[in-house]
């Protein structure tokens, strides 16, 4: 062994390695090839430099540890319970099963301990970026001389997939643009993909590649020489103006009878795999989640001393409050996801004609200013989205206190990045772009969704009312797209008043993303004193205009930019004798959370309906019934000015009022 | 001037520059930044390298052009205009306005000379790669000594944007590790993106990064130096194992006002900045739309040169067809995009219980050997979509002659490359991963759709039924998300047999691209003896089984894996009386095209109706009336075996028998 290792922590690296993959043979699934070859740059990791207390997972500044290639989970779920978390043996056991906390991808909503929800490659490597921007404006904004609150490191496990994915490259980028010290990633380097040697797609050299990003790149030629990973990790610490890459050289399946090869990579070794593995790695092969008691005082020393360290933070922290009663108070706050008093009083009011983008700009300005710990940007379109753009106070390298950041046009990354804040906590993150670009950002979005990541995003130019850009800009069915994730709730406003609506909706939501859908094109602010308030929205849908006499003989349903027609189409109907009421739905997620008595008051049973929508019509007969018509756009756009798409797509008040009058005649 | 530029090249430069300017203020809207800063170079690639017929744009050796940086549209209208392609001075007059064949962002299907749509950043740039490697496939294939039928080059102008983005980052590593010496890409480094200068979001060394990935690297110090241009793209050309790329050091707006500064990209440059520019380039201010004789006749001669070459390569053609005439006749149908007969008679028949994925791979074999420009491959998952896999026979440089193509794990790069090979010709092309990724190269997938590729995906793992790996990799909003996409057919084959339908549909499509949505889980191959042929999936939905009597009483509607289980459905309600049939659904797009006829004898009007998919139920309801029940999974998945999912998520005969019974009763 070498100078500072030993026997007994060679035992411990072999004690997860087993448990790792009696977890995959129990399943008969999962992928026992990464465990088996990064079990000694996880165990230098845990032990070594991370800080954690796993009696307190939220522990504000305990380092954060990332298994980007969330395949390997259970070398994570396998630290996790050697390290002292509340992740019993038993769970173990139950690896991949139904109601256990040890799924085959790390999610962690499920499990204490699991920082990010990986497994897609790519993401947990984004999430990282975020988590050590996070660090970054934390310590930068609250941090005083001798009162050092947040300094933690993030550090990651990233594989050849992981950097394979586009998402990683503009993670990487932005990361070195950012020169984000505190964060480290090792590359679990061992040549092998699912389906086969790495080198028939990715002969890149990847270390330039990351010097070209502005990384610090180091290379450890052994993945079982534990010194020459610590070292590594050391001299990446040393390196603060930088994000480190450490290229470990392992072989995956390490001390199975199919090490070194690409079928070790994602199936269970088999019993007699298993057995041989362990007679290679010293362990008895008929005993399985066997944790050596020497093994078991190593990995749980570093928790004792992590929690020894949160209790020296929170002694530190109480210096500071004494120090700085308001900013602690701020921290506090922006820990507990929690909002300052008063921060939706007096929000904006508008009238006349206004995009809604360019209402929630003017929302964010406010928000930005209540909320100092509301921070974000766009990917290169900050003038378009209107969120809060800047060219000098920018969230950069010595200024990380400042809270608009410059994303570059790396949308999958912006959404990885969110959602590593929205993990790490202390900020409240959005991110924004066209709506149409949201498609390159869905990745992400969707992680968000399942991960339960408070996160906003600011999607613009909503529909062909953008006009000239065209087919490609033009988003047409993804609005219906989002509306279809879990958990995502999905904010198209109608008007100015309903934008602030929808603000207020994202900033309180702590249990998933919302994504707010803003047009580019001015909308008519409505006139609130003869139709209801916009705090109907809260509710997802309401009655905006009840029909004359309270008896609808149809009922139009719009949401954004088709509201103020339908509002039109209500007036030329009432002309012609026939009674609409307008149901304004800017919230399906919500809507459908009401009692059946609301929903049943706004759309009576029975009815006809009419929607109209600028996108496409599959969906809309969710709440048409069988009577409905959808009024929308099944095709691609088209380049033209607005006005004229609109005419040549129907969605005109004569089409609706044409529709109407079909449906009831 | 330099030695073999004169005057009047600058002056034809300049035509470029105000035609694209005046295209812009003539619709008010649009790009000027990019046209003038990188006219230079467009015009040295036009004149002295591109190798085109404008009288047949598609010539199938013409040098492929490719603007990634769609937002300088005009550039290349100018250009096609110039160049002598059939797109009248009046189009540009006409840009962005309805009906016009200069939309917004280049169009491959609107307009003559577009090789393909590009605007969504990063999308060209993995199109020119795919298109890249098309050629050398051609090459590799069809070349014989002394008969060089395929040897063109495929050039593109990228710009920042393109380069930040993920997909060109994964699509530039994998040409450079395909070594695909005759793509040339000049990269207009302006220094400038939408929102500002890009060193606040961009710093990384872009020359170090290509390199990294194994291309051959310049720099060009000066975007106005037409001989620095020329010889640059000559060195390029010598480098015949390497992708290039140019770095074009250009000022955005060059010779306007705002010139150098991000106000200049986006919008237009207004009277004043156009009269100024225009003075500023030695044009009159008082004139629009100037095309100078010697400009026209300098641009035009590269069109005329390419007729004759063009006539050359019908001569070499006719040689070639003379010496191979088997070669040349598979040639002509691969041009055509037509298929040899005999194709699909005989594919494969299966029995007893075969994954949809499996069945998939066995076709797909047969279908390689009938059709030997069937060429694709995965985002390394090979066995696990049962796409042909290979380690031997794999296409890599120095063996381009192969079809197994292993993309690596780069979704969206391999959804651009398949793109960008159907829109060269000449191959058919398929890229498969697990469904759930598929969100990963969504933005390719749109673009496809738009530009009527005949691209095919092998979307597999295709729901909770893949079990053990979990929510994360689950796809449940994927199936609906994809059905959204206008001209996008998506076909999810309930068992086998259907399976075969599927790829007929697929592969005799030209117009557009379909998904094939496959199980990771064994099924049953339906008994046709019993039930209707599979061949009714052609028709997009189909009577799978009558109800007794033929009338029923409740019609249950399934796709994909859970057909058989709304079969066995059948068998328990006629059990207790109840009359049910059942239509399988395997492809939506393609029943909606159906006659109304048919469609209500499928499905009859006002009838009580389930419906069953392991995925979201939000769009069953366009197939299910007032009355029906939609059975789906509207959450994300879990991690557990496949079966004990379907339990728990109620994918089961009891819950399909209650909804009937509930339904009817």
């Amino acid at each position: 062994m070498s100078a500072t290792y030993t026997e007994a922590d060679l035992l411990a690296v072999n004690t997860i390695r087993t448990l790792s993959i009696d977890g995959v043979q129990a399943a008969n699934s999962g992928h026992p090839g990464l465990p088996l070859g990064a079990a000694p740059m996880a165990y230098v990791l845990w032990t070594r430099f991370l800080r954690f207390n796993p009696l307190d997972p939220h522990w504000p500044n305990r380092d954060r540890f990332i298994l980007s290639a969330g395949h390997g989970s259970m070398l994570l779920y396998s630290l996790l319970h050697l390290a002292g978390y509340d992740l019993p043996l038993e769970e173990l056991k139950h690896f991949r099963q139904w109601g256990s906390k040890t799924p085959g991808h790390p999610e962690s909503h499920m499990t204490a301990g699991v920082e990010v929800s990986t497994g897609p490659l790519g993401q947990g490597f984004g999430n990282g970026v975020g988590m050590a921007m996070a660090e970054a404006f934390l310590a930068a904004t609250f941090n005083r001389p001798a009162h050092t609150l947040f300094d933690h490191y993030t550090y990651g496990i990233v594989s050849d997939g992981d950097l394979m994915e586009g998402i990683s490259a503009e993670a990487a980028s932005l990361a070195g643009h950012l020169q984000l010290g505190k964060l480290i990633y090792l590359y679990d380097d061992n040549l092998i993909s699912l389906d086969g040697p790495t080198n028939l797609a990715f002969t890149e050299d990847v270390l330039l590649r990351f010097q070209a990003y502005g990384w610090h790149t180091q290379r450890v030629s052994d993945g079982n020489d534990l010194d020459a990973i610590e070292a590594a990790v050391h001299a990446a610490q040393a390196v603060t103006d930088k994000p480190s890459l450490i290229a470990v050289r392992t072989i995956i399946g390490f001390g199975s009878p199919k090490a070194g090869s690409s079928k070790v990579h994602g199936s269970p070794l088999g019993p007699d795999g298993v057995r041989a593995t362990k007679q290679a790695l010293g362990f008895d092969p008929d005993q399985s989640f066997v944790v050596p008691g020497v093994a078991l005082e190593l990995m749980r020393a570093p928790g004792e001393s992590g929690a020894q360290l949160q209790k020296a933070w929170e002694q530190q922290f109480a210096a500071y409050a004494a120090a700085f009663p308001t900013d602690a108070a701020t921290i506090r706050l922006a820990l507990a996801g929690e909002l300052p008093s008063g921060w939706d009083t007096d929000l904006p009011a508008f009238s006349g004609e206004v995009a809604t983008r360019d209402a929630s700009g003017k929302i964010m300005e406010e928000l930005s200013r209540r909320i100092p710990w509301l921070i974000g940007g766009s990917a290169d379109l900050s003038e378009s989205t209107k969120t809060p753009a800047s060219l000098t106070k920018t969230f950069q390298y010595g200024s990380y206190q400042e809270r608009v950041i410059w994303f570059g046009v790396r949308e999958h990354a912006m959404g990885a990045a969110v959602n590593g804040m929205a993990a790490h906590g202390g900020v409240i993150p959005f991110g924004g772009t066209f709506l149409t670009f949201s498609d390159y950002m869905r990745g992400a979005i969707r992680l968000a969704a399942l991960s339960h990541y408070p996160v906003t995003y600011v999607f613009t130019h909503d529909s062909i009312g953008l006009g000239e850009d065209g087919p490609t800009h033009q988003p047409v069915e993804q609005v219906m797209s989002l509306r279809l994730i879990p958990n995502l709730h999905v904010i198209r406003p109608g008007d100015a008043a309903e934008t602030v609506e929808a603000w207020k909706s994202a900033i309180t939501r702590r249990d998933g993303p919302t994504a707010l859908i803003l047009s580019r094109q001015k909308l008519a602010v409505l006139d609130r004193s003869k139709l209801a308030s916009a705090e109907g929205a809260a509710k997802g849908a309401y009655i905006l205009s009840e029909a004359a006499g309270g008896a609808p003989a149809v009922t139009l349903m719009a949401t954004g930019s088709e509201l103020e027609i339908v509002v039109a189409a209500q007036a030329v109907l009432a002309e012609k004798g026939i009674a609409a009421r307008v149901v304004s739905m800017p919230c399906w997620e919500l809507f459908a959370a009401q009692p059946t008595e609301y929903r049943e008051r706004v759309l009576v049973p029975g009815g006809a309906r009419v929607s109209v929508e600028a996108g496409v019509t599959l969906g809309w007969q969710r709440w048409l019934g069988e009577r409905g018509i959808a009024i929308g756009v099944d095709t691609f756009g088209a380049s033209a000015p607005a006005k004229i798409l609109y005419e040549k797509y129907g969605l005109t008040v004569d089409k609706i009022v044409e529709a109407a009058q079909g449906l009831i005649g």
